[in-house]
């Protein structure tokens, strides 16, 4: 497997000189561990320490000191966690780490729970394959039923936890969100290969958690109801939970997926979202687990007929109601918008409807609708826009989400561990904006970029810069136009189909027609949707003179000679952009060349064919993009392109 | 499994009398067991025989004399299959064939190759299924890559083989013509399995056919190349038939798709399909054997931006040149339209092209495009109108169908054997009109019903009659209009998606924008194709003051206003059709609830529940179809009727 950030070289800072680790704890090892390891590959030195990592003072439960005075480095943690985090933290700085004086700096995590939700599965599922919505290989957990054990598996597995662990990521979510097959018997039989797992990941001072089926105890428990308020039931959660614990102490705790795209849930016993999650939070309360209970629960199998259901309120209307039912231990997971990980949404008003309950915000590293890992599409300006969106008057998503910040891994057995290597910064960038949600996108592809191309002149990471700062709007620019989604080929979710969702029974349209596109969900005359949110969203949604141009059509349906903020008509913005787009991702390819022999032979081999296929589908999108509305439209690019009729 | 047109009941009028069957063939050993079975059932009787079989006379190789006089039915035939097919032509007229007097009547088939062709896997396919195309569950003949080779597989069989060869059925290919994975195989070391259906299907006058690959050299006989010119591939063709007809004297031949949807083909090689077929004939031509060569040869990888290649050209521009090049063993079998089993096609060109070619007209009895034997579509008006299709100035396509009719088969491991059990009229239909083309369908369906559900009352054939006899034209009048095709979901080829194969690379579009829809297919402004039609139809086509209204579209392009011959314009005849047709499906499930307790129940179930799937399907074709026109054009409907924005 590639080193990807943590290759031999990017140590050389610290493995290079004499470091004094005081203290014993578990993850004091791994760092003596790491320490041992750079040290044989750098050669350490015999002098006075240069750095020091020793326990003490009141930093949090994770947080550090960090300073540098006399020509000593000190990290100082309260916690052995706390220690592990300074340490990745000197390794990231590299040189800088030991250069004159600085701080003390007291770090801590923005958010207590920084999390990756793995969806992979037990049996390879014949649609969605070994990991649903995976572009990087098979699962690194399990194959074709059984789990991976074989040595090379568990040091794949310990790879992949110090990585993680190296960005600030504290939890791991193992399988599928969607519980099929042998996967509901992670919970009982097959807790074995749980424990084994969790005994990794701890080494790096990550907790697992699992994925579980509302229907369990009629599933795997052999009950006859897994009804959230009868006392078997109940009873069977706990117990379970309690072996579960027994074999894993630091479990984390459970993700529910219920009464969502046909998984089980409380409404099919009549119970509300809060009794079904407090059940399991009861069960888990006694050892300080959590769940994770899902907000994505919407009609899945809407008739596209009906214009009054509209799939983005269905969050809001049905977990609003319930806020301050739900137990202390129950986080609230919800997708940063209100329909499903598109290239663009508004955010979800689910972040602001429920201060009595724990909200975590849900993100997508998996590129699913973001060019599946043969895009170059840097998510970390996407996630940094979201984490910052002033919501309310008072508070961003970021300081909302109490329950943490939660993204699905683009992880796979692939040797670059993410299909496209230039999607490992968004791994890298994800663990860092969770840990500190200001950070700046450009910066941290800098220290990704110095981490995983150690050595490189500085072309290299010039040109990273020139590929992945803009990508997601480049992304943007040449799918589906002005916040209205969708668009992509059913099911796959890749490459262009306007009509692809438009009569089907998912809830995502656009109304194209002669005239215009978009919907409308304003108050005044379409869904209501923009009554969900706090002021002054719930003002500026509503009017297409306020509305962002970029969210014009989630909100609203005009006609395609509405004048966008920016000037031009809506025909003209979506002929313009995705010309431009295309544009765009002709530059990247020589570009790339630029860097060949400067970074590894076979990631840039990778790389390149990635491109190619890139080039090819961002023509096709643009093309049937153009077309399509140039038929319906009937009105011509203004600047003569050629637009295929 | 259900007896279909042959259960106990059917056969009461030969079983009650006394018959006496003369000679000692193969063949008369079928007919003499199907007497003492029915004997056994219905009594026989032991007065003077009133029904002979005897052979004598020069009626042809299948050919059979019936006459009726002093109280004695006679069928005399010069072989045994001739006559078992006069024996199930008694079997077919019942009671009336010891009515009066008759005859004699000299009955030979029009053709002499009635095949049916299987599309079955060996192994199964991830996508397709073990029956590509198929909707009447697995294959009879393989499961999971294992022959199916019990007792009570050999029954159905042999019950199958018994169905169809008294319709007139006298050839199958058993095996799938995308041959993949162990059905290369069945050419060699699975040969047994072969022998063994030859075996069964020889008792009832029916030679078997083998799909192979055409680069069966390569992949199972080990050779360096499956160029047809190399002097070791033609040895290896003559060695290999000839292993077969060591193993199965009556062997009919091979079936092979060749260039075609990734199949490999002569074009590899850089040879033409005449040397590519010819390779294969010589080998078959010593044992009398054919080689059925598919001219479905395409472009599947079209650029849908590119509007100057037309799918439909592409048989006839690939095959006309080679017209007196194919050995006279090579039958080129080509599908009845020009593109794909639609529900309505023009009549291929290339039938007409080759009059020094043997040429067999490929008719869907599995309902493909047709509704899947989800719907009831009654098929034997589309292929009676095919079949007599005045194609050239003095010939028919029957007549010009020198080389046979072909059809897919319907048939499965269903207990009804075709999903649907009205489909069942469409195999024994097929058989009837391969035999006698200008056999009128409604009285193949007064046949079948009769056999099918015999004393049942008359009630039954009058509601089969009200749903079944028009059927076909109420399943055009609900999806895609005036023979534009396509427009179904891709892949699946169920249910609507009309803009579903518009930007793919498949070669079927319709071109619809705002103005118009249809592909302009003409010589004087489009792609020519109409060129390829001997007159009139080169003309008439040209026009679309001539073209005929139901091929409007699959010609020409046109503005939504345009008036058809009819005399109501294209949009509006879009929305009439669609209202219409889901009336006249409305009609379908009380029509069916007239018999209820008239037919078997188990059958009266199961065509109930289809007909509510047909009924929601119509619906949703209607909905779709009118919303993306009324979309599109911006015409309300002129009788206002609902059509959802």
């Amino acid at each position: 497997m590639h080193a990807a950030w943590l290759g031999d070289e990017a140590l050389r800072a610290v493995g290079s000189r004499c470091v004094e680790v005081l203290g014993d704890a578990p993850l004091i090892q791994t760092i003596r561990a790491e320490l041992a390891h750079a040290h044989a590959r750098h050669g350490g030195s015999t002098e006075a320490p240069q750095l020091v990592l020793a326990l003490g003072g009141a930093t949090g439960p994770e947080g550090y000191l960090l300073s540098r005075a006399d020509g000593v480095t000190r990290v100082l943690a309260e916690t052995d966690l706390g220690l592990l985090h300074g340490f990745f933290h000197v390794v990231r700085l590299g040189e800088a780490a030991f250069d004159g004086s600085y701080g003390p700096g007291l770090h801590q995590p923005a958010h207590a729970r920084r999390m990756l939700d793995h969806w992979d599965n037990v049996d390879r599922h014949d649609v969605m394959g070994q990991v649903e919505r995976g572009y990087s290989g098979d699962s690194i957990f399990w194959r074709d039923g059984v789990a991976l054990h074989s040595a090379a598996d568990e040091t794949r597995v310990r790879a992949y936890a110090r990585l993680i662990a190296a960005t600030g990521i504290n939890a791991v979510a193992l399988n599928n969100v969607n519980v099929r097959g042998a996967a509901a018997r992670l919970l009982t039989d097959r807790l074995d290969e749980v424990a084994w797992l969790a005994r990794i990941f701890r080494g790096y001072g990550i907790r697992v958690h699992l994925s579980v089926s509302f229907a369990a105890p009629t599933r795997v428990g052999g009950l006859g109801t897994s009804d959230p308020v009868d006392p078997d039931v109940a009873a069977w959660w706990a117990k379970t939970t309690a072996d579960v614990y027994a074999a894993i102490p630091d479990f984390g705790g459970y993700v529910v997926k219920a009464d969502s795209e046909g998984e089980p849930g409380p409404f099919g016993y009549g119970r509300s979202h809060a009794e079904g999650a407090n059940v399991l939070a009861e069960a888990l309360a006694p050892f300080g687990g959590v769940v994770h209970w899902r907000a994505f629960v919407y009609n899945h199998r809407q008739d596209w007929r009906d214009r009054s259901t509209d799939r983005a309120r269905a969050a809001y209307d049905h977990f609003a109601p319930l806020d301050g039912q739900f137990r202390d231990n129950v986080i609230l997971q919800v997708k940063y918008g209100p329909i499903d990980f598109q290239t663009r949404e508004p955010i979800s008003p689910v972040i602001a409807a429920m201060p009595h309950t724990r909200v975590a915000v849900e993100l997508q590293v998996t590129q699913e609708y973001t060019g599946q890992q043969r895009h170059v599409c840097y998510l970390a300006p996407q996630w940094s826009e979201i984490l910052s969106f002033p919501l309310t008057a008072t508070r961003s998503v970021d300081q909302l989400a109490t329950g943490g910040i939660v993204a699905v891994s683009n992880v796979g057995d692939d040797v670059f561990w993410t299909g496209h290597p230039l999607a490992q910064a968004n791994l890298y960038a994800f663990g860092r904006l969770a840990w500190d949600p200001s950070a700046d996108p450009a910066a941290i592809l800098d220290e990704w970029a110095a981490l995983t191309f150690p050595g490189a002149p500085p072309l290299v990471a010039q040109t990273l810069h020139a590929m992945m700062d803009d990508s997601w709007h480049t992304y943007e620019s040449y799918t589906a136009p002005l916040g209205v989604g969708f668009m992509v080929r059913p099911h796959y979710h890749y490459g262009p189909d306007v009509d692809g969702y438009e009569y089907s029974p998912w809830g995502t349209y656009h109304f194209a027609d002669r005239n215009g596109i978009g919907v409308d969900r304003t108050r005044a005359t379409g869904t209501g949707y923009t009554g969900q949110y706090p002021p002054p969203w719930c003002d500026t949604y509503e009017s297409p003179q306020t509305c962002p141009d970029e969210l014009l059509l989630f909100f609203h349906h005009v006609p395609y000679g509405h004048l966008l903020r920016s000037g031009v008509s809506v025909i003209q913005h979506i002929y313009d952009t995705h010309f431009a787009g295309v544009e765009r991702v002709l530059e990247l390819q020589p570009l790339w060349e630029r860097v060949a022999g400067l970074v590894p032979d076979d990631l840039h081999a990778r790389v390149a064919q990635r491109l190619v296929e890139q080039l090819r589908s961002a023509i096709e999108w643009r093309d049937q993009l153009n077309t399509y509305f140039l038929r319906k439209s009937g009105i011509p690019d203004a600047h003569g392109r050629e637009i295929y009729a």
